[in-house]
């Protein structure tokens, strides 16, 4: 078996690795030197060149490396095989951290605490409890709902919203564009853990962030945004920022990556900025979760993580 | 039913206020200003002057208004009633609260990623998932045992030590000074939620550091401190971090209260300190508990949380 890998700026012999011992009958080629494409079966992609996956003409599956597709969805040109996502605990458990982290580091006030700290002053900031917060997650997926899960373990009180409507035990639901306005005005800190697709898209606005409720612990509401930079208008954040719209906002991903120096985010005061590493996808336990997914494809069993492309996740 | 109060640096007009709400039949006297001492029956006392509970001849209880008890059972001529101390799932999910925020900053290198944003530098640092992580608990009581349990729910490796031996559920238990040694092989962040007390006085010290485990994902021990200051001694806590003996560490409470300004702690590299707000008292949610114990006591039954004086907590 061939398999075909592209990844961008990660390091690569990790992810070879990882595949020789993991399925040792497969043999790895990098995209820019595929030899016969007709060997080739599946291929593993991050980000990066992906005009390759056009001209492999027996391509079985197309493997992201991580949760996101949108740079598969969004190419015009692709086979028409299977995208497949991952999804892995390991892969959740750290997005679960990142949520719960961000969230905690703005209910506990710890970035004043740290200026207090550096200032040697010993001052008290008074903490509201966990159970005096309502935490609104757009996007209720496989990460969405596992950090849902943890921050009600801590007390938060938490609901979801999602594309489709959904039942889910002891948790608040709400979909589409009235149950999103009815979740906002109820909501305190908001995380989102959606897909980037063309409806998801500069959601996160000035127009949203007027929305959330004024009236909680924080006197404004909190964004944390660990879905994709595509989904926030970062002209928007600053200026809520600046006029108290917003008390403040952890983010992780960004319109443009790396980062530009040249970005008033960077120094917005409240604002905690992360490049990217919400939820790495570790080589090893991702390949596992490829690898799986190759095996039962290969006995003949449906993938799990299979990409809807009409609606982009 | 007349009760004497005293919590010195405490905000008094919202502790009567709530005992006046939730216990309307009680008349709230200051220790300053008691009237006919024959007359006090309870007394709520947190931490200043507690001599004035050895003048009341008909006290029936005495109630910390905190977790900790050291300022009584270290009193030597206090009245032989029950002290009971405060237990409630306000205090105790503050508490968790705590623990799991400073647990996750040290995982995931919040300080560093902090300095790298006021850089505006993109630099990606590597981070282990939560069950790479061998965290040890110090004290499994009621505040130790819940925390174990949130870090559990998020992953973590968690073992815990106490005094008497246990069997708990999906938890790995020590006791003893052996068991102390066995845990702190395998851990990677000790979480110390110990009382003070003569036996537990100064126990995070150098010696203890030193046999934290070193193989693991930070390549040095981490400690968290929630306990009390005396458990630990902070001219170690300082020689430990400058040597590298530990990578970090969080204080939430110091041998001397507030940390002095010349204290070299407030700017050691890797180390959080905050100002004993780990688990505030809330009034309501704590005043609550208390009159829940008159009231059992007035019934003729047991009431929770009482202290054993003997072992001093
Ligand atoms: N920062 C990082 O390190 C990092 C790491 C991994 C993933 N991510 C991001 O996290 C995203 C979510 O991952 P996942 O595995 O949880 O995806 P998922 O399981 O596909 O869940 C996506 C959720 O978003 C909802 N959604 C999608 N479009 C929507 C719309 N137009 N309106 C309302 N809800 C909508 C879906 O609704 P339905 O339930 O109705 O379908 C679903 O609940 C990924 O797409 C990726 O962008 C970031
Ligand atoms: N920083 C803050 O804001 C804050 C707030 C609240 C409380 N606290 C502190 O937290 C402490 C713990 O509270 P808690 O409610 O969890 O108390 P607890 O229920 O009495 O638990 C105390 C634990 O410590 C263990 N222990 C005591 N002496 C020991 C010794 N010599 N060796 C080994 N283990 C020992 C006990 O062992 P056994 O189970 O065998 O008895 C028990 O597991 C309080 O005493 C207070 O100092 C701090």
């Amino acid at each position: 078996m061939k398999i075909a890998l592209t990844a961008k700026g990660w390091e690569i012999p990790a992810w070879i690795e990882n595949l020789n011992k993991l399925l040792p009958e497969a043999e790895v080629r990098l995209s820019d030197n595929l030899g016969n494409l007709e060997e080739i079966e599946y291929a593993l992609a991050w980000k990066g060149d992906t005009a390759f996956l056009n001209d492999l003409p027996n391509l079985k599956a197309i493997f992201s490396l991580g949760a996101g597709v949108e740079f598969l969805t969004q190419e015009p040109n692709l086979p028409d095989v299977p995208i497949v996502r991952v999804i892995g605990d390991d892969l959740t458990a750290r997005m679960c951290e990142y949520v719960v982290l961000n969230v905690l580091m703005h209910h506990r006030h710890s970035l004043r605490s740290l200026k207090l700290q550096s200032r040697k002053d010993w001052t008290q900031i008074p903490d509201a409890a966990a159970e005096d917060f309502r935490v609104g997650v757009l996007g209720i997926g496989v990460l969405g709902l596992a950090a849902a899960r943890k921050l009600q373990n801590l007390g938060y009180r938490v609901s979801g919203w999602s594309r489709s409507p959904k039942e889910i035990a002891d948790l608040e639901t709400y979909h589409g564009a009235d149950g999103l306005d009815t979740m906002l005005g109820k909501t305190d800190i908001l995380v989102s853990l959606l897909p980037h697709t063309p409806e998801t898209e500069g959601i996160l606005n000035l127009d949203l962030f007027k929305k959330l409720a004024k009236d909680g612990p924080l006197g404004g509401g909190v964004i944390i945004n660990a879905g994709r930079g595509k989904l926030q208008v970062e002209d928007d954040i600053a200026t809520a920022i600046n006029q108290g719209i917003l008390a403040g906002a952890s983010l992780d991903v960004f319109e443009q990556e790396p980062l530009p120096s040249d970005s008033p985010l960077w120094e917005l005061p409240n604002v905690i900025i992360t490049p990217h590493i919400a939820a790495v996808s570790a080589p090893y336990a991702t390949t596992k979760c490829i690898v799986e997914q190759i095996k039962r494809n290969e006995a003949g069993e449906p993938m799990v993580g299979i990409v809807d492309r009409g609606v982009g996740y």
